[in-house]
């Protein structure tokens, strides 16, 4: 079958393999799509990424969506079922919180990740899985649950905003968005679902993004930051930029909320007034917080929000379907590019 | 009468007047103690604080202790009651947070603050308040009541500690304290009556500090950071300096939470690295939060935990006595200090 596979901390080493189908795991699983994210860019930059213990490449591809061809034992999917992988497996000796099913919050780090950490991914013809980590998909999402592994990143976002913002009485109306990619557009579609007036914060009004956040009924910003945040209660920053982190780390309201979901690069250092900083998140009972990966809880979250969503709006997200064999045009970031999805069937 | 006043944002203007006792407010307190800290330096140095509106001078002291002298109405307060009055009040035209009691997580910032801002304090002889102001104390805990505000502080973070961990599996074992003044000792004691481990970091192992860290079961050290803070579940950051700040932003364990409650300064700048530690705060699921001020459910936690304590650890915190006739002596920061009371009746 074929792997769109890489040799981890080797830069522009991917290539698409002929490799045998895994004969490991009790599910057997059709590819149908991979949705390519800024991880999988780092991957195949060189930057990061570990192959399974003993191997030298890695199946690249995370955010899948398949179909169940088989079933050797039970453990609730059925052949036919449209199915989402989940990425991270716990550590098998596991800590508390893998134990209690919430390896997202895994304490000690010996998680392992499919596509990026030491696990192989999906962008591959088959793939073979416990049931345990597969989320089955309603037929009615289709290719959009190829969105799903994105939304399940942004339904844990909320998820925690809601429950830290309940420390107190907690009654948000505004939210603000830094970044209209993939999970910043996610993010705005759970904040409108909210019921929260929503701000989206970009810097290059291209393409279909500034439609796609106003077709939400949010608003589309381009500009200073400073210019849009007057008190957001909720800020969720999709960026990972320096300059826009360090920004809205001190412009939400009070009490308010700032979500980081960009895992950026690190290596440049920048002036800035910690005390100044620290007097404000302490003056104004803010809170900072980080947010990576999610469990069963979030996915299910997250299939929930896509079958509430406007499906056509979600299909205007996948801006490009590349068939794996052009898997080279996929990974090539174009200007206009919401999702690109390699496409495992065409 | 006598009281302690301070023309806000001028250096040096404190001085002891003879004022009037106040007419308004249905319970008549005569003041026993106030505890001295760095925001009443703040405003002693001209840096904070604001008069009461029409006036030009501020009675100073928040940290308060006194005995209910006179009862005009009713609430729940008798003549002879020890009484700590609460620092801040909700606005008048209250948001939902003051609204629902939670002053301390106001979000329009217009509460006020006896002693601190439009509101005179309780460095006097007498002072008068309604009831719903007043927390009750019991008698056995006589003069170290004059704690309950500051530990209504440390009841407060840690009660947002415990919430914020509660988004998830939350099993705490290792607590760090940065700075042994007031603030970081009680920590500490808390942090100890959760049973965790606790570490207190400190720059100057002068005094009485080491040995008041020791006495709770807790680890003292001197020295970098980085020797004693191999992922601790908690921070509870309370020196207010910069270097300190930023290096514990990125120090917790993973799921781990950082708490600031020092009140720093800003206009020094530093050369950190922003997206580095953005990387870490997301992919580890770190939080960071600020706290101020505390509700009535945050000193009555605070009443608790002081009762639950050693008295004579609680009467060691208090390194310095001064009249109110020599309150220069007690505005003076001595190397040994750590808690500084002004005795209204001596």
């Amino acid at each position: 079958m074929r792997a769109l596979t890489v040799r981890p901390r080797v830069a522009d080493s991917a290539r698409l393999d002929d490799v045998p189908v895994p004969d490991a795991g009790s599910v057997l699983v059709r590819g149908l799509a991979v949705g390519i994210c800024g991880t999988d860019r780092e991957i195949v930059d060189g930057d990061y990424g570990q192959a399974p213990p003993g191997e030298d490449r890695l199946v690249l591809g995370h955010e899948a969506l398949g179909r169940v061809e088989r079933v050797d034992g039970g453990g609730g999917v059925h052949v036919g079922d449209l199915v989402v992988p989940m990425v991270r497996h716990p550590d098998p000796v596991p800590c508390a919180n893998c134990a209690a099913g919430e390896w997202d919050m895994c304490r000690n780090g010996q998680y392992t990740e499919h596509g990026i950490l030491r696990r192989h991914g999906f962008a591959a013809d088959y793939y073979r899985l416990e049931a345990e980590r597969l989320v089955r998909v309603p037929h009615s999402l289709g290719m959009l649950a190829v969105l799903i592994e994105p939304a399940s990143i942004v339904a844990k976002a909320w998820e925690h905003i809601e429950r830290i913002g309940a420390r107190a009485l907690w009654k948000p109306r505004t939210a603000l968005v830094t970044g209209a990619g993939p999970i910043g557009l996610l993010a705005a579609l759970l904040g409108r679902q909210r019921g929260l007036a929503v701000h989206v914060f970009d810097r290059d009004p291209t393409g279909i993004k500034p439609e796609l956040v106003r077709a939400l009924g949010a608003e589309y910003h381009v500009g200073e930051l400073m210019d849009v945040s007057d008190g957001a209660d909720v800020i969720v920053e999709c960026t990972g930029a320096s300059a826009v982190i360090w920004d809205v780390l001190s412009r939400s309201a009070r009490s308010g909320i700032v979500c980081l979901t960009g895992v950026s690069h690190g290596g440049q250092r920048m002036s800035v007034d910690v005390a100044q900083l620290n007097r404000t998140i302490v003056l104004e009972n803010d809170v900072v917080f980080g947010t990576v990966n999610a469990n069963r809880r979030h996915h299910e979250a997250a299939v929930d929000a896509l079958c509430r969503a406007d499906a056509s709006w979600l299909a205007r997200m996948i801006t490009r379907r590349v068939p794996l064999a052009e898997w080279r045009a996929a990974l090539r970031d174009e200007p206009d590019d919401v999702k690109v999805v390699l496409d495992l069937e065409a």
